[in-house]
Parts: C-alpha cells; sequence; structure tokens
C-alpha cells in the first residue's frame, strides 16, 4: 500500500474532524478508497466517510486492508504537515506500523502504531426521510453557532418552502430563518411542517465539516436521526447520522 | 420602539466596554437617546452612557421606556452580528422581551428577556475639579497597561504643562510623561500640582473605552474621584466616576 | 553607564529567549558588550549570551559593571516597547536600580530594583567535539517541533553526510533527516556515526532561540554535552551548553 497526497490539507481537515467525534477508529482501505464507519463513544452519533483514490497523486493498493490508529496520535502528526510538503502513507505490516513521510526540502518519517479496535463492524442504518434541505455549510455553521448562546438542544423546522433553526431557554430564545432560494434548496415529499430536535453539543463538531465542503446536505424528521452529508464531487464525503433528543412538544 | 443600526460595531462595543464594569443594567430609551447611569457592584465606579438617536439610522420611540437586561446574554448576542448585518431592535412588551433582530443573507431573531433591576435610580454626583487633562484615549490606555506591571494602584499627576503618571511597588516604579502639545491640552485652575490615586483593576477596565473615542477628558483631585470621559459628537458618550484610592503620602 | 537602542527588538528578544532558563542572573557590563554566563536552576543547561556593543546605537560604559536582575521583570517592561520607541538604559547605582527609559511621543521610564544573585562565577567548559553541524535555525526548530509529537527526549545523530533527528517511544517513532547542502554543512574529524541523546523539554526552549539568528551551530557526542550555538556577527550570540540523557543503547 502506498498513497500520495501532494496537497495534504485534505487529509489534515478530514482527520480533524472525525476526530472532533471518535478516537480509536479503524479505517478499511481498498483500490477504490479510505472509509470509515464508526459510532462516537456514547452511542449517539455515526460517522460514515470515504475519501476517493482520486483524491490522491498516486494510490496503489495491492489488497483490500484494515488499518485501526489513534486519531489523536495521526492528527499530532499531520498538524506538522507544511504547505510545500508531499504526505506519503505506507503500511509495514511486518513492524505493525503506518508510516507517513512527509517530504520537502528535508525528510520526516513518522512511524504510527496500529493498534486493536474491538468494535463489531458497523451497518449504516437505513433511513427514510420526508425532507431534504441543502444549503451552504456556512449558514447551517453560522445558525448553530447562533443558537449555542441560547441552548443546549437545537430544533430544525422546515416546510417546503422554509427552513429554520431555532433554540429556547427558560429565558432567551432565537431563530434563524433560511429561505429557500439558489444556495438553499428544500424537497419535501409531503406539505406538512417537520420539527425535529438535537444536541447542539454534536451538532457543534459536525459543523466542523464545514472546512470540508461549502454544501451540507441535512435530511431529518421529528423524533429521528439527523443525517448531515457534506460531500466534494470525486474527492470525499463525510456524513453523520445524529440520534434524535426526544422533543416533549 | 423600534432601533436600527446599520453598522452595529458602535452598539457592539459600546456594551462591551459597559459591561466590563457592571452586569445586569436599566437602560432609559427615550426619543432622543438611550441612557445609563449605573454604579458598578463593589460601588467604587459610576457607569454614565448616552448613545444618542442620531447614530441610528432608525430611531423610533413613542414614550420613554425602561430596558433592564442583563449585559453578559445581550453581549453574546451582539457578538454574533457580522459587519453586513443590520441590526434591529424592538420591545415586545407583552412577552415582556427585547427582539433583537440581524439581517443580511439570512435573518436571525433574539428574544432577550426582561429582568427586574431592583437598584433604585442613580443621581450623578455634582463634582468639582481643579484640573482638566483631554489627550488621545491611546496615550492614556499604553500609561495604564504601563504602570500595570508595576503595581495596583497608579497616582495621576498635573499641573497646567505636565501629566505624568505613575507607579510604585516595593521594588520597582515607573513613569509615563504626557507633555501639553497639540494633541494633549491641560486646563488648570490653579498653579499647584495636583496628585490623585486610584485603582489600576479599574483603571484597566475603563480604558476599554479607547475602543468608543480616540480622545479621553480626565479630571481629578487628590483624594477625590476621577471622572473620565470618551466622547463622539453627535453619537455618543461614556463616562466612568471613579472613587479614588486615599493615599497616604 | 549609558546604553541606547533605537530598535529595542534585538534586546527584548535576547532577554525572552534567556528567560525561558534563567530568572535571576547577572549580566556583566564591560566596554566591548553585556554578557552573561549562568546555569539553569536545575544545573542542566549552562547559558553563554553576549550583545555587543556595535548593537547599540550609543555605548558608553566607563567601568565594567556588573547588574543582577529578576528576568521576568525586565521581560515584563520590554514586552511593553513598540517598534517606534528608543530604549535607552543607564544604572542608578545611588537608589541600586536600573532605569529603562523608552521614548517616542511619550517618556516612559521604568526604574528595576537589582537584586542579589549568590550564585558563584560559572565557568565555560572546555569541550572538545569529533563533528559539528551548522544548519538552518529553522530546520532545527522544526524537527525539535516534530519530535515532541513522540517522546521526551531526542537522539541527534550524524556521520559526515548526514544529520538526523530521531525519536522513539513504546509505540511510535520519527525521524527527520536533514542532508548536506548549501545550507547544511557537517564538519566530522572520524568516519565513524555519532548518535547522543537530549532532552525535549530543554531543546524546546533554546530553539526559541531561532528569532535571534536564522543559523544554528550544533556539536554534540553520545553521552556528552551538545553545544548550541546562534551567532549574528558583530552583534551577538546566544550559545546553550546541554547535558546529555545517557542513553541506554
Amino acid at each position: 500500500m502506498k498513497l500520495t497526497l501532494e496537497e495534504p490539507k485534505i487529509l489534515v481537515d478530514s482527520v480533524g474532524v472525525i476526530s472532533e467525534l471518535v478516537n480509536d477508529v479503524r479505517f478499511s482501505v481498498d483500490e477504490d478508497k479510505i472509509s470509515l464507519i464508526a459510532m462516537d463513544p456514547a452511542n449517539v452519533a455515526m460517522i460514515i466517510f470515504n475519501l476517493l483514490s482520486s483524491s490522491f497523486t498516486e494510490y496503489q493498493v495491492d489488497k483490500p486492508v484494515n488499518i485501526a490508529i489513534n486519531l489523536d496520535s495521526l492528527k499530532a502528526i499531520l498538524r506538522r504537515t507544511k504547505p510545500s510538503d508531499v504526505l506519503t502513507i505506507t503500511l509495514d505490516e511486518e513492524k505493525n506500523k503506518l508510516q507517513i513521510q512527509l517530504k520537502s526540502d528535508s525528510t520526516r518519517t513518522f512511524n504510527l502504531a496500529l493498534i486493536d479496535v474491538e468494535e463489531k463492524e458497523q451497518k449504516i442504518p437505513d433511513l427514510q426521510f420526508p425532507l431534504k434541505v441543502e444549503t451552504t455549510s456556512y449558514k447551517f455553521d453560522e445558525a448553530i453557532q447562533d443558537m449555542d448562546i441560547i441552548a443546549d438542544s437545537v430544533a430544525l423546522v422546515a416546510d417546503k418552502d422554509n427552513f429554520t433553526i431555532e433554540a429556547t431557554s427558560n429565558l432567551n430564545d432565537a431563530k434563524t430563518e433560511i429561505f429557500g432560494d439558489e444556495e438553499t434548496k428544500i424537497t419535501a415529499t409531503g406539505t406538512e411542517q417537520i420539527k425535529a430536535k438535537y444536541s447542539i453539543e454534536y451538532l457543534k463538531k459536525i459543523i466542523k465539516a464545514s472546512k470540508l465542503s461549502h454544501k451540507v446536505t441535512l435530511q431529518f424528521n421529528k423524533d429521528y436521526p439527523l443525517r448531515a452529508d457534506y460531500i466534494v464531487k470525486d474527492k470525499l464525503s463525510f456524513s453523520v447520522v445524529l440520534a434524535p433528543r426526544v422533543s416533549n412538544d
């Protein structure tokens, strides 16, 4: 296995976002992509990540392998990359280590121990949503940060014309209205309004993915999970399935 | 009541400075201005603040009202304004809330609970000073930060020609001399030198007002309060009356 | 004694770097230079510092003097210099204080108490090294920061052609290779490879000197001190002699 990136930023950013939610993970590497399906330790959020072979300058995988690794250690190494570095990842199966090499005017080599991840294989749940909102990740990002002032949960409210993000505490409340326009497209199967509640703590981690893609697709339903997809065509996808906060109203 | 600001910065900065000294406050809003007179919780500093109607794009006040509010909550909301936002404040007397709306490509609405402030009305003390120093807020700001290295109180010393800021600890001492020139004007009723001591902790909060105005007027006397005025003509005034540190020399 | 600097940055940076390792120190001032030889409190590193008279705009020293001073206090004052300030140092032997004056559009005067430093005079050890590496301080700086991810000690490894910086922990390991080229010159008396271990904690303090000079000279040997020299011709030298971590391999 030998993977080369002339612009390591895509990997640095991806690992940064994923490590917000999970730490010890098992990546699957096959001839098409590096992929990851993992639950966060509290079993509230599932991460589904794919980094396609076409993101790499060189992508050479002879047989599918699993690479279990501690993301904090990997992130510490990736944080040391400079824009001029060419990053190469190889697998030393004998020593059971992942080798990361950064090459510019000096050559820096990091060997990271592979770990054991007990976790059984995760299956992506088959979810059906009555509604889909495609908008800019920046707008969603800002809205979640606005609501964070008010409360620890947020309500996503939408019908076929409007998408509203709301929060309410004992004293204060707030809402951001995002209207359907050239940047925001709402697709609804029905005509009724959908209102669903989720944890702001988790949403604040998920919106870090706005550095991966400037578009986000949100699907949700009352007392049902949220699915957020950040996709860069032919490069990567980062998706989260987030359990709902059951609402009392 | 409906107040609109196309450049919210003036309000954001004002609330930031006021909240250094007081937290639960009652603003008075009449047809000319928003105003505030408040003592800090330790009864050491009085804040006198006026934001004139001419600072606003739209200023519509039918009858005078009091708006008691928690400044930390207000500041958290104002910190979310972007330069492109138009900010509108309205009063929802029915729900007992202050509504703050930020409008750019999205519309964000925050409803902030009004609170009860027990405090009786404050009266501005009638003070007579033998001396007035007008200088740049930057110079005064720098001088206080210099003295902060040395001690926890500062002496302001002036005669009709010179203005000096001094601090002395057991080991070290420091002074900044600001001479009368085109930027600094000293007006004295007498010829004797005046020396007065004040808390650096409070002065460090007061000098935050240098972001409101690049001029400051200082009036003081031995064992007598300091009055500092930061004024932007036709826009705002922020003044503090600060109790003295009684000097032993 | 009267010393004037029109660009105080050289002094600000020097004191910043020295204070990483020592705090209460005694500078010697003679007609040629300000100098310092001091051990860090843990007796692991010796600092040898010289700031030459030619760095100063005015350098007037009538007789050699010792100036014992607390570097944290001095650093707090120097941190207050602005790029436009002219800095003047004088000695008030009567009051036993060092006077530091900063002059731009205002005049700021700090009087810093001289202290007693018990420490006996330090002698620079006479060390012989089989090897000398001259490289850019930036490359060495980066390499130490890379290794800091992995372990708390680092091995410097060199022969006449290559210079490698390595670190190994139970799980992970890393190395940076710096090849001899126009930026990096290796001078060896023998042909064998030299490998020596030092504390990363100390090296991280030493590499702060990369802001003083963009070149560093490293001399080391197995189970023997490291000597690092940061030199700016006709201006200053900052050198550290660092005790080895005795290696078990």
